[in-house]
């Protein structure tokens, strides 16, 4: 409370504050008091109460998610998503994820080589963009709705489960075979587009804003869960700061601290954070290292003709050397490719 | 390109870009060859550039926005509004839009008196939210439909233009009559939303997104313009950076910045930018100072019980003591408030 | 507290930061327990009450700076220095310091010159450098001594005070007829300078670094005040963000944050901060309306040919022409220019 | 050069540029002329080129460093360290330090026990602060020259070379028999400091600034070697960002970018980085994965009551449970820990 607050205007503050369900304790210094509240503060709305002309300062103490919190599922969260052909894919609780492939899906060859490659390497998901954002409203677009086609050829094909971003609600009837759902870095915050996941049963790879901080992205998880759907994959690629050397930033102490505050399962993008293809295998190990789930990792046949993002694309070949290393550093730390 | 290029290599690669429509100029170094793109470059995609394996850098000194260059309409753009009743207002050119009004439309009574104080206190537009983007999923999300018919309500009562955050396409509809569609930060990039408001006729309010650069936020006006609709005003509203003693930084430099590089308006909302009601009046002057074409400023009239953002309004009084101040800033820069 | 803490621990734990002079105040929750300390926080040390093993989180309510924080001294601070000719000059409580010329001194004929100029345009204050920083070691380093030889030729001259950087304290003796001592951003947290400083009696001009807050720059000055020195101009000058379209980031939000912070005068920079001179008048403008206490701006005869910074130095005339304006600016505000 | 640039004005530029040691070619476009600069650039004066009223832009391509420049030195640079006992220590070039120690020197018995521990685990060197940069004038400043003295002890006791911080030039007389002069993040560009040790025939460990480009972090080993000291060792220890859930954000991807660039080695600090201990064993493994030549951990016997920073130092067993884990992967990458 700001000094001066006499102690019969805090008490009825208090008191107000008490009946939207929480307790409040006193603190009274020689200067000023402090109100701790304490009980589940999820629905005080802090604004208000920074606005209120006795307060001087509002601190969170606990975090403002609940469902996606650890305290609410100590366990660590594993995803499972069904293979059109073999066993079962997992990511999380000791499974990690390897998905692989190209930014956008540019024709059937395309995708089917790219997918049979990255196979044979151990990947256990093709990803592909059918609808792209992009900065430039002269850029490609995607193929829209005939690369969701392609996709799930090469899901066909390859027995791999496929995932892919989805841009608009408009979109979803075309995504009811895509097996998990990509919301980009810049629709973290599209919160239509989280309600609308919500309802809706698939699992969900949710992009880290690449302005957003560990607890603004579990707060977007937690419109996921709060909507009824907690099949979630978070996924850190890259935020933007000051150094241009690199994209974007790739933030890897995301890894773990996203790990202690939460129960979802925790991968890396490291093509996109850093857009430049030299760097992915190093960042790739250093992801698995630091504990994450899994990775997502660009890969074209022909990066230099690629439609978009080709410069941070590896090749089926880098690929497969990655693949490799992924594997001993995978033995190290006890965990299985999915 | 690449040290070790040779010199047929570098013509064969220049062919290819002569191509696409421009001219390739040679600077052959010692060491190193440097081609010169020269003519249109809008449509050459830098990305493919950089992945080409003889590609060792691209650096892009054209604008890659065209129609919201200023080169493209080097006059200011004034954007003009029509007051239901009363003179028309506009935005730009020596005009400086005022808009005020709360966060969030919250009843028929608070709406229409907070509209009723800031129009006597000379403001030219009513702002207020009815669709919320709201960072938890617990907090109130706005009054929806409800909010823009009181919102009606009250441009209907005191003659003032309302501007309104559209958050969503399916919305749409119900923003007929609304003068300004407000694009909020987070939507900066939406760009199946900036399509679509490329196809309506209506002035679009687009605000920066909290981490996008001054190229990226003219490439998301670009949007607007190649669909259609050049009634822009852009709204400098905070950026993202490790200070947190405000909520985000305001870019003051950015009103010179854009007005440089663009023709369109640009106005700043310190309110968002701060979240603290005691600095508003300060930094909207400054704005103005900096050649902004008009502010937006959120006001209250009780803001201890905003239903959101209470701490960044000002009250009715401060906003009339600021407009007196205003005033005599315009008449200083030669500006006329609309 | 961490949860399960045991009551009988959380008091052993008080009582030893009783023993540190603060009180301990309990809030004991369903699930955890906060201790309030109150009193005065200053020697508490934040860091090893966070590695504690009962402690969960630690939150500081109260500024970590006791003397420059304005509970210390109510009143705005006006700094007063002796000019060599005519009456005393001042900074703060209602007075503005204009401080101009050349970023670095680089012959008689030129700094004369531009101090001639600029005094006749309304500046107070003359600056120049003598020892500059500079990011590569193969860029001119300043002409040392012989500069701050011609720096005092100007003074003479003019009869206006002037303000130079020290970069290191082995050339603390030339500056004894320095008026005010710069400390440059890259210096803000170089504690030995700052240590020495503080045992000295001069004005001290302090810039922000680029990446400090607002908290440590008050940190900073309050190493200068704990040392015995309170004769500070602050200095916001742009900090480092995402943005390229500027050098820095000017953060005009800390002219209002600081001066509620703290009683020292503020003033702003926007040559260093922006890099670009055209946008100088602009923010300087913008500078004066947020309520700074003055301005620095670097002013160069011949831009083209200065050997530092000529990018972001305006000409005498664009000075002369932003005097104009200040003194509007200045009476609308109810300030003086010193 | 600026549209509108007659070809003899931009002969005659061109004429005084290579004058100054470059070979300039022209592209003459439609609309504009870009000059390509070619030889050696290091002595252009990049500023001094933008502000003349002929130019619009200045973009660099080649590096602003020479000598750090991996171009310079192909190979990579591998820093030899004499032991007081046993063989040489290495690093880079295949060779891992491990640097292990407690924040800050505190007493004889700490350092003594700290340092035998970390060596039974397999460090190589022996960090300790004896002079502190603290961002408060109240806080533990180091025990100063009688913390070297016993850094000294604890070197001969267990043959460890030790590392340590310098923070001003009138202290490098007591660093005499230190192994490694560390330079901290806020010195990165103290360019006095820089020069003097460019002098000094000493191993520098140089922490990258946290708010420096990988760019100005070469620029600032540049000093060093344009001094005449090439025995570097690079520390990547965290940047800010806006991102406040670690103290700083650990930037892995510099760890590959700098090794692109420079032949010098590169190590990382994940305890300040984060100020997390329970974070610095999975950023620890994620550094070596990600390509770095060592690390630097910070250790503590008790971190409760560290004198400093005990929040960030992990216990002595938690750093032999590390080690382990580097050995593994250290045999994984083939490197050899020194």
């Amino acid at each position: 409370m700001k000094q001066g607050t006499s102690a019969k205007e805090a008490q009825a503050f208090a008191a107000v504050l008490e009946q939207q369900g929480v307790k409040v304790h006193f603190s009274e210094g020689a200067s000023q008091t402090v109100l701790g509240l304490v009980g589940d503060t999820t629905n005080i709305d802090e604004e208000s109460l920074r606005a209120h002309h006795l307060v001087e300062k509002v601190i969170r103490v606990q975090a403002p998610y609940k469902r996606a919190h650890r305290q609410f599922h100590p366990e660590n969260t594993r995803i499972d998503i069904a293979a059109p052909s073999g066993p079962d894919r997992h990511i999380g609780a000791g499974y990690l994820g390897i998905i692989a492939g190209p930014c956008s899906v540019e024709s059937r060859e395309q995708i089917i080589t790219i997918a049979a490659s990255v196979k044979q390497s151990g990947a256990g998901f093709l990803r592909g963009g059918a609808f792209k954002p992009r900065t430039s409203p002269y850029s490609f677009q995607g193929l829209g709705d005939e690369g969701l086609t392609l996709l799930l050829e090469a899901k066909k094909e390859t027995g791999l489960p496929i995932v892919s971003e989805l841009m608009d609600v408009k979109h979803l009837d075309g995504f009811n075979e895509v097996d998990i759902i990509q919301i980009g870095a810049r629709n973290m915050q599209n919160f239509t587009l989280l309600k609308e996941l919500g309802r809706c049963g698939k699992p969900v790879l949710l992009k880290r804003g690449l302005a957003s901080t560990i607890k603004e992205f579990l707060m977007a998880a937690e419109y996921l869960i709060a909507g009824g759907n907690d099949r979630i994959v978070l996924c850190e690629r890259g935020i933007r700061t000051f150094e241009d050397f690199t994209r974007n930033t790739l933030d890897l102490s995301a890894v773990p601290g996203l790990k202690k505050e939460s129960h979802l399962p925790v991968i890396v993008d490291p093509s996109h954070a850093t857009g430049l293809s030299w760097m992915v295998p190093a960042l790739a190990k250093a992801a698995i290292a630091a504990g994450a789930d899994g990775i997502m990792v660009e890969v074209h046949n022909n990066p230099e003709t690629a439609r978009c993002d080709g410069e941070q694309s590896i090749t089926p070949a880098d690929f497969a050397g990655l693949m490799e290393m992924i594997q001993k550093y995978a033995a190290i730390e006890g965990k299985q490719i999915a």
